[in-house]
């Protein structure tokens, strides 16, 4: 209810502030008897964690999980899989004469006007850092997928203008924009940098596919598959938009060039980027998010502070000059999530 | 679960296909002593019904709600409130034919594959027809929300490939394409009837604008405001993306011109669309959706039938063109039930 | 979040008050494929409804359900399954007396005291009339469950002081009390005939039992089977208790006398009532539910009105002597609720 | 969903096992602005901790709780409140020979037939130790409900047929049985040595009374007060059975003696135990519930094992002879839980 929790089956939890003890999450629903270690999970945050290139963040955070509750001898219990990450690495001090200001393009204001109190160091649970949590559950969610041979896969679509034009996903882990087309990585990549090195941040697309989804994932009316997709990805900060299979471009096109037509051997065309009528039809599932310029940037801005004066503010933390490379996993986690619930969601669907 | 259900205390249940008996909805979460009349109810669900002008599909339906619960002498009593429609204009044999294919770009394919058993009349459950249901209980949220002088306005922003330049908001309700922009109405209306006499139709876009939300207003983490809201509107068919603010367009740009600054006499610029950190910031919600074509035209078309042959279809029922001018009340029914939800959760918000 | 819905994947949610227009119900997640006629439904209504005997209610309603959705063919097809009975028999007038004052043993002052309004027509929402549309859901949730051998079934167990000594359950639905102890039955209609007479009502038990039901159905630590069905029970109005087994004899005793050992060929005992950490272990289903006299009687009450005074009282409405009777098939249908969600929450403990 | 969490709005959701690291709740639901304290929290965790007395269990846990989320400079921020306790005592040694069968009385089958894999330490997550998490949840709901003068307090009423006939309820802490009755605490305490010397355990019942609970609190039908407190007692192991006011010696009565009446100063009696109509009236809130004795004892016992053949057992972990005493803090946290969600959800019965 006050927005910690998501899912229906598959249901996580989270925790955690970005300077707080540790960030963590329960997840309610893994099924019984699927494996999983510890090494799968950390396998997914170190995809994650800050530090990785010159083009994030510079926090130092091993972002280390700890299984706490519902592996039992290497195999899910089916109760309550709990996990924790201690943060080690909470420089509160960056944040110390921001406790009186409104950050420009953040959450701030939000959360003041919402609560009365915010815990003002690095956002507190307005960080990004939460994703951390999302991303330790979405991969017990890949385990649980992966028994089905579902393939998720996301990569840097865009940064700035710049837009891949095609799409090698081999190459998406071995570039840091995490992009998939090795033509554009480098401008990418300096794009990125010449924004970090004016102080200044810059936005980007991602782009999602997902392989092997069976026909008729996703419920009627409210909760399809789209929808609930939306909900997810939207959920994340800095999240702007979202579109599906051809997106914004259908509402430009007329029905004769747009409908997708079912075959024996597939669907015709994928303008709906698999999903119609609000479930799965078997063809790829592709959708796109904006993601915006990250707000942290250690330009002088105006903005407020709580007595609402207008004040300067720099903002001197460690911050990601364009969140699309390290958004990544945290796109595939929450994908993987939204699928797996779907999946047992449909358990339900006949006698 | 199942997908019948929406908001967590402004919960709508929502029943009824295209070619039923009847299609209702239970507000279960009405305050006590709110003034509602059918008519204030009927008022919304004119806006919606079919058969307004020749842009919209002609099927004759009165769409007279009853409400059935929850109101006594006038006022919400604060338990379940109930509401129904007849049908009264069931053509069914319009669709004896398409039993036994699947129509492209439709839900059916999805919905058998599902449940293994299709209501082919009309799409059932799947038909834009259930969006009567949410357009009364959007009423009564609108109703609620009147009291705290919050006002949702939303219009056609486009039509293929024209779009509104300029927004006269008191212009919308008086052309039938419901556009903004007195300016490009005529022409909107042309795209939709051409599209019409060739047995096609047309998408387009919606904007919706949200004035006197208090800032605070949506949840942390999973369930921001955006992310809600992308989940209402992804969760009507034929939406196909959202975006919010600047949307898109923030992706390809620099923190230093996208970030928002709240003065003491409001935000300086409004990029974000008036949602930050996942919460209303005082400023106008504003948000824009991509709608597709409809999919049921008179052309042929190939497809597939369940046997897995190809076929030939032509669908004869009786469809709009272009669903944007009666998606334009919908849109702002789906809103209403999602801020009337955020207001009473945010009730919990301090002690 | 209300009230007016229960269960999770197999979800109800009711409306209707006692001199509304209607009752009804939508069932989320019934599963597609199942059979389902009216004449299901109408034959549980039937043994639910007014003015089956002298020693119940006079009010004269026919109870007849209509099926507004989710049935296609005769079959179930996974969507929203909606049901409305018309109230017919809505003898307001005799409620008139009753709008400024609290009736003794009811809800109105806790109602007015929530919702500073109240429907005095027959307690409103909180009347007994509501268990109608339970009913009606329960003969759905049967359906499913017959497909998987679990029977259910229930009767009076006790009026007053006096109790069934033997269970006969081919016997309930022969006698106007339902009770299984062919030697009781007369007894127990005399203590209802002799409160009725004497303008006052009597109290009683319950008994149900559930056969067939496999192990494993229920869920850890909070929804546990018994937990949810106690939930279940004492959401029916006039409620007191319930106990499951031994139940408060248990509290009595020694483990070494409580314990229920496995066997190869079943339970050596069934203390438990068929519930052992929280999950059905594959005896029998046995527990009893405390409901209190009717609290409607035409003697003289003391009370008080809206403005705190004291006032006299008398209730001439048409009320239950005893509200066994008439309760037996309810209980059993919000059993069956209650395990039909259970089976399909089930579904998805193991991958 | 799966059964890890309760409530709607203050909703907890736990996790751990008892051998496994550790156990915790996350909180989400807190509203912002209460004062919390790592003691405030600790105080009601060694209430229930074990090792209190010769008369439970002998297992050393210090039960210290970490907040690892939350909390911001003494208050809570609104967010997800997470709390850790780390389990230290774990002679898992102990079960080793249990791993293979099934316990009597216990929820061993159960669980092994519905998720077909069993951590058998303890009883895994089926063990009582996962109250200690409940209990931390419920110090916070406490101090919630304290800022609003409600007062909860429990006692064990009676220790196999030794009943209490008095409540004093400052003697309740002064004693190990936990009983408020002086001149009884000295029989129930040998009651229980007894059992315990004869390798055996007794079952007991608690009472519980909730003070200064303002009218109104409760949802009307499903979510009734006593309904929920129904689920929530149910849902602790061992309980059996639970009744509100006279309970079941309301079902031997006459509405003529079992009516309460409301006054300018109160209610004339409170035969329903504070609730009517499923919402608090302004009486005091009274129940009581069955506890079995517990299932672990010393004495050798027949039962099945994996294979089904019939086995021998005797179980030597150290536990309690009577639950009672370290159940009524646990009474205490789950009556708190409930009632800050109800005063959380009345929040919205009104405009």
């Amino acid at each position: 209810m006050s927005g910690n929790s998501f899912g229906e089956i598959f249901r996580i939890t989270t925790f955690g502030e970005s300077h707080g003890p540790a960030l963590g999450v329960i997840i309610d629903g893994v099924p019984a008897g699927l494996k999983i270690s510890a090494e799968d999970i950390q396998k997914e945050l170190d995809r994650r964690k800050p530090g990785q290139s010159i083009l994030t963040t510079q926090r130092s955070e091993a972002d280390a999980v700890e299984i706490l509750s519902g592996v039992f001898e290497g195999v899910s219990t089916g109760t309550a899989l709990a996990m924790m990450i201690r943060n080690t690495d909470q420089r509160s001090r960056d944040y110390g004469n921001l406790s009186e200001i409104f950050r420009p393009g953040h959450a701030d204001y939000s959360y003041f006007a919402k609560y009365g109190i915010r815990d003002y160091r690095g956002g507190g649970r307005s960080s990004g850092r939460e994703t951390a949590a999302r991303v330790a559950a979405g991969a017990v969610a890949k385990l649980l997928l992966n028994e089905l041979g579902v393939k998720i896969k996301a990569c840097t679509r865009s940064v700035g203008k710049i837009y891949a034009e095609k799409f090698d996903w081999s190459f998406v882990e071995k570039n840091p924009v995490r992009t998939a087309d090795p033509d554009k990585a480098e401008a990418m990549a300096e794009a990125i940098n010449n924004a970090r090195m004016n102080l200044d941040s810059i936005g980007g697309t991602i782009e999602c596919v997902v392989e092997n989804v069976p026909a008729g994932w996703g419920e009627a009316v409210f909760d399809k598959l789209d929808a609930v997709l939306a909900h997810a990805m939207l959920s994340l900060g800095a999240v702007k938009g979202i579109e599906f299979g051809d997106g914004f471009a259908a509402a430009e096109s007329l029905a004769s060039s747009n409908n997708d037509s079912p075959t024996a051997d597939g669907w015709a065309s994928n303008h709906a980027g698999g999903v119609l009528g609000g479930m799965s039809n078997g063809a790829k599932i592709v959708f796109r998010i904006a993601v915006k310029p990250t707000p942290s940037i250690a330009q002088k801005q105006q903005t407020m502070d709580r007595a609402g004066n207008a004040v300067e503010c720099e903002i001197h933390g460690r911050h990601d000059p364009c969140l699309c490379p390290r958004m990544v996993p945290v796109v595939e986690a929450m994908t993987a999530i939204v699928l797996a619930d779907m999946m047992l969601r449909n358990k339900s669907a006949r006698i």
